[in-house]
């Protein structure tokens, strides 16, 4: 028996969740899990289920009652590892804990290389086994820089980007080149505090939680849809570097829920919001 | 169009959520929401769905689908308000946010009586609008306190029994009576600390939080089938007393979450443990 | 033996903890709590102590320690409660919430009246024993009932006042007159959606996690400095209304938490930013 | 100006705080934060100061004071990272966060070496530039082992051990050795759970949260005083494994914030209790 995953966006109308689960059971696909969800006119399906079919056999199929419901469907393996390419600046926190996670295998995916404008990190990196790509950036090579990290991306077959506290901004061509497939990690429960100096910002204004921000990364600057988010307390006695220091393990498991809800088609774009499956 | 939860808890096999999708678009229903869930051998399934028929119409075709699956199989109004009967002792918060909850339409249950072992809240609850009984329960008086209780309920047309902080044992011929059918909230996070005092336990004990959980009631004191949970960080400057303090907000809102669960048809016994949709 | 609380802000520079704690001692204390925190060059602290003396005798000498040291000083006794002055409209959670903490005794403070723009809660009210103001507000009768709500307060003999989900914004000689000393409860995670409608902001921002803020009302509209925050977990699957419905929860835990931290000469102003000790 | 912390442990009595405040003024001190516990009849102070005095200078003087109070007092430097000696065996999530902390500076310690009865982690420990050894533990050769790793310790001028999921139960002599030296931390929320399988134990029961535990390590498995806690949410989909995966999560954080209070001076061990100043 193979285990596939299904994922459906499509418009919603009476009778698809009888449709498409007829064409699972038709296809001798023994349903392990269902998800469903309307919004917008839209409906939102995630499968996971068992068949003596091979994924290739099924996706021939698949692409016709993709075209009959006007449906974006996406057949995947659930054993396949997502390939996830981790930009980095000098902060390692997140970097460190995706290694980690890859590591011990805490979610199917591998890190085929790591980018970074410093060399920071080389060692423990390339200790890991995994390439590390020192791509500098400076204003005049920004254009020739994030081209290279296109190049690297598309060599290493990348399924996903991760900017694990990746201290550049993605130029436009790359922002559209790879729309939908890069996530950031931002260092506060957005909408509040977008931009530089988050943790400065919530201290000045004396909030009693601070947070962390997994989103998609859009042309316009912590403004994209948001895949998960989390917050800890901190109170009057923490200065801008204590919340730091407290937000930084937030950043960290906001990053890895949101990446790990990405590579495991939990993650659906829904206009400006998001579909997100437990 | 009516509005219509169908609930279904049956033995697992393969294609059976094209089964029970496909009996919901052939009485013209619309699914708004579906969740499902495998374990143990079994399959539990709810949705909610939109059809031009009748509940009533329904019905007796459903039985025929729950006949021919051996499913137990539930159609109800959403709109249609649970009928829930509360049981409380002195101590009145999860009372009264109960009442809250009632009178602002929180959720679609009402109290048709609350039943006490103290006179302390009957001004109150008679300020609601609902009917409060006293009944006083002493070690002589027990059985025939119960069984009244059991009368009232029935006389309610009591859905749910809620112990809201009510300082008894429920006896066997109650608790099997109403088996399935009763809640209660327990201030510690279970399994932590059953039976009396728990605050003062998790004070002996040092924990770094405290909790509470709204469970089944059986005849196993504080060892039914658990509904929710949740906690609150106490630290080593908190007295037991200030612990209980802490703790009563949490009992609160982790009552009224596994209530809330409970009248919406989102838990399933499943042996020792619940399925609890979202 | 008499319970006391002292509190004081003042300017900070080396030896004052000794010094404050020399006075207490000197007046037959024995010290069963002190915080302290240092923050933009003032100091803040809070003790409790117990000593033979009364609170009368203590603080002629007091007055005489904060004239020496520039302080804002304060004599409290702990056992007296607070007198809380509540506003409301026509949601009644956080109402209701306090009425039943003043019923059980949760903190030290009584409810001398409450005040509303709407009937709506009038039988509750007054089964509790409290007093109900019913002061319309028009936009023509606007700056009458809010000298109203002055009155009533002052006549209440009133320590704070709060709005507990009180739906008109109070005008500037209210803020004024009783500048630090009323509570709001704001249903979203300041600064985040500001204003009208917070539900309906963070559901089309698609945020993970809704919130509420307690804050201090001044005259710029959900500005004030933030006493006490907390957030409660959404998804996708909730539309604005569900959102509302689970923050109303954590609206009812925050302002209760906030007033009580006010009530017991937890919360310093400094700043844009509150010191609240534990 | 030299940064100092103060930490005591003395019989409560009236004037203790205003006698230690004073020690400091009269040794040119400026209190930063203080921190201040009763319990037990036992008075616990933490201060941290500035002054132009050195630390040796200093603690001839606090000998004196500490013998007239009859306190258990130990003056620290700040800037002077602790020795935390790191076990672990296959599973590596803690270990690697603690590197990461380490590389990050996330709070003042250093891992002298990461001793482990396996050899999985040995080439990332050895690229953070940190000694590993191999320490294979056989029921024969337990003992031999024990002593291995205690002097190993001890060649490494170890401050605190940490069981970063070690999965070997330390013998008595090194319970001994060590006590009140050595953090474990248990993936439940204890006192629930205790031993093997917690995640298992968790999935039996059908709670809705799980914990993770940081603890001192005595001869009492799993009963050591509790330093930090904290759970996560799952539902019923999660298998054990689920669980294991979501709860890694909660244990990296909690031994990270268990630890840093222990280095930072922050935790006293109260009987069964411990106390931990913020």
């Amino acid at each position: 028996m193979n285990r596939h995953r299904l994922t459906l966006d499509l418009p919603d109308r009476a009778g698809l969740l009888a449709e498409v689960s007829a064409w699972i059971r038709d296809h001798q696909g023994d349903v392990s899990s269902a998800q469903h969800h309307v919004e917008g006119g839209r409906l939102y399906l995630r499968f996971c289920f068992r068949s003596p079919r091979q994924g290739d056999a099924l996706r021939g199929d698949l692409a016709k009652l993709a075209s009959d419901l006007r449906a974006h469907a996406r057949l995947a393996d659930p054993d396949r590892p997502a390939r996830v390419v981790v930009l980095v600046s000098r902060e390692g926190h997140c970097l460190y804990d995706l290694l980690a996670r890859q590591a011990d295998g805490d979610f199917p995916f591998v890190i085929p290389c790591v980018i970074s404008n410093h060399e920071t990190h080389r060692r423990v990196v390339e200790a890991h086994g995994i390439p590390f790509h020192h791509v500098p950036v400076s204003p005049g090579t920004k254009a020739a820089a994030m081209a290279r990290i296109r190049d690297l991306f598309a060599e290493a077959q990348g399924d996903w980007m991760v900017l694990a506290r990746y201290m550049q901004v993605l130029d436009a061509p790359t922002c559209e080149a790879l729309a939908g497939r890069i996530l950031n990690i931002h260092h506060a429960f957005l909408p509040s505090f977008p931009g530089a100096k988050p943790y400065h910002q919530a201290h000045a204004k004396g909030v009693k939680l601070v947070g962390a921000t997994c989103h998609f990364v859009t042309a316009d600057l912590d403004a994209g849809p948001i895949v998960e988010q989390d917050v800890i307390r901190v109170d009057h006695a923490d200065s801008p570097e204590a919340m730091a220091r407290r937000g930084r393990d937030i950043e960290v498991t906001v990053l890895a829920r949101g990446l790990r809800s990405a590579v495991e088609d939990r993650v659906f774009l829904a206009g400006q919001r998001t579909v997100v499956f437990r």
